[in-house]
């Protein structure tokens, strides 16, 4: 039995990936902090696919030790797709943000998604067919103003997947490492990274379902290109490969 | 009394831009994790300048919340100038790197440079004539090849430091934001990030001096631009506009 793993999989894209994988008959591991909702996503996965095993597995990786445990919890199943879809966003100016929020912001984005990836890699970068996709956004290759702070995590993700990229290549290791960049997308995300109860999606130029982007986060799993990226302005999808400079020294 | 801190002053570019902070008639608050260390800075900076006061505050930043616990020791200064140069490299594949020194790596280089930026902008950012300049690399505008978790660090510091740049210019704010990004220097800095005693600079291409790299801070600090970047290739100082993608929602 092989896996697919999907953090904050209880809403949003990373539900809808999980819909998306289980459609292709892949098996599912979910994780989010919230049981209930990963226990309604586990019973529609089998409504869509009712021969796929779903295992879920709580943890809060705003707290990035919990990191470590989610990955031991893991250590008896076979891993073929890794996916760190868990993040949040925050909407404020530098000298206003509010710092524990901002704390929570990089042990999440950055702090456990670093410790996850380097985990994955290190056991199964030599296993072909396998893939690790980490989620960042539009603002981790274009800073937005009023989310800078936000932007620079996921410039962080943007260059520390494409740089993990490029080193499996050089290394000749079949693992794929690739980049997925949506745009503004309606998800709870957005309401959680607003502190509002309901956002004005109106008020965008124009947005993504989180159905759609799981559509997009398969076409990039299913290409040999390392970024999936939305269009800030015309709100197409393209792949591409690594956008940021790099050199080998 | 009006202060510049620097962190990371006991050594390598943080040490050589406290003695030319110095020699322009600057008081100092200097930080670093070892008291001997900026004992012996303070002695060398009363040489260049025996009026100069000088304040030193130890502080290990790779434990994030020792940044509040430094910030609000100094409640009873007036600053005029925040370096946030302290900061450690890491060479290694991601497969492969030591994740306790890589979460060291991201509390000092990210977590306690995002809280000291912060807590300065909120108290300082309406104060005519006042800065703030964050470290950066090269690698934070190039990923390096087998140091892609320090470069994807370092992305974070550009980033969030234009974008900084940006706001307070957008706000009509007087404080100047300014990212000073380096290649490699002839500093303790790479001695550690190698873990080895002794580092084979000629084997890199061409290096500056920590002394030359304070001149090229002075520099910047002199200047209306946002990055003072040194050119990989030709080893040359280039003052510039952000260079990062930025939009105003």
């Amino acid at each position: 039995m092989i896996y697919t793993v999907i953090t904050g999989a209880s809403s949003g894209i990373g539900y809808e990936t999980a819909l998306a994988f289980a459609a292709r008959g892949k098996n599912l591991i979910i994780s989010a902090r919230r049981k209930e909702k990963l226990e309604e996503l586990k019973k529609e996965i089998q409504r869509v696919n009712p021969a796929a095993e779903v295992i879920i597995q709580t943890s809060d990786l705003s707290v990035s030790k919990n990191s470590y445990a989610l990955y031991d919890s893991l250590k008896n199943y076979e891993i073929e797709t890794w996916i760190n879809n868990a993040g949040f966003g925050n909407f404020a100016s530098i000298g206003e943000q509010n710092l524990d929020k901002i704390e929570q912001l990089l042990h999440l984005n950055i702090e456990s998604l670093t410790i996850l990836t380097s985990l994955f890699v290190r056991d199964y970068a030599d296993k072909e067919g396998t893939q690790l996709i980490n989620v960042s956004s539009g603002g981790g290759y274009t800073i937005v103003a009023d989310a800078v702070t936000y932007c620079a995590s996921k410039f962080y993700v943007s260059s520390f997947t494409e740089g993990l990229s490029h080193e499996l290549k050089a290394k000749g290791l079949p693992m794929q490492a690739k980049v997925l960049a949506p745009a503004a997308t309606e998800t709870e995300f957005v309401n959680r990274s607003m502190e509002v109860d309901e956002f004005q999606y109106n008020s965008l130029p124009k947005f993504h379902t989180a159905k759609e982007m799981a559509g997009f986060m398969l076409e990039l799993y299913d290409s040999e290109k390392t970024v999936g990226i939305v269009d800030g302005q015309t709100y197409e999808f393209h792949l591409k490969d690594p956008i940021f400079p790099h050199v080998s020294r």
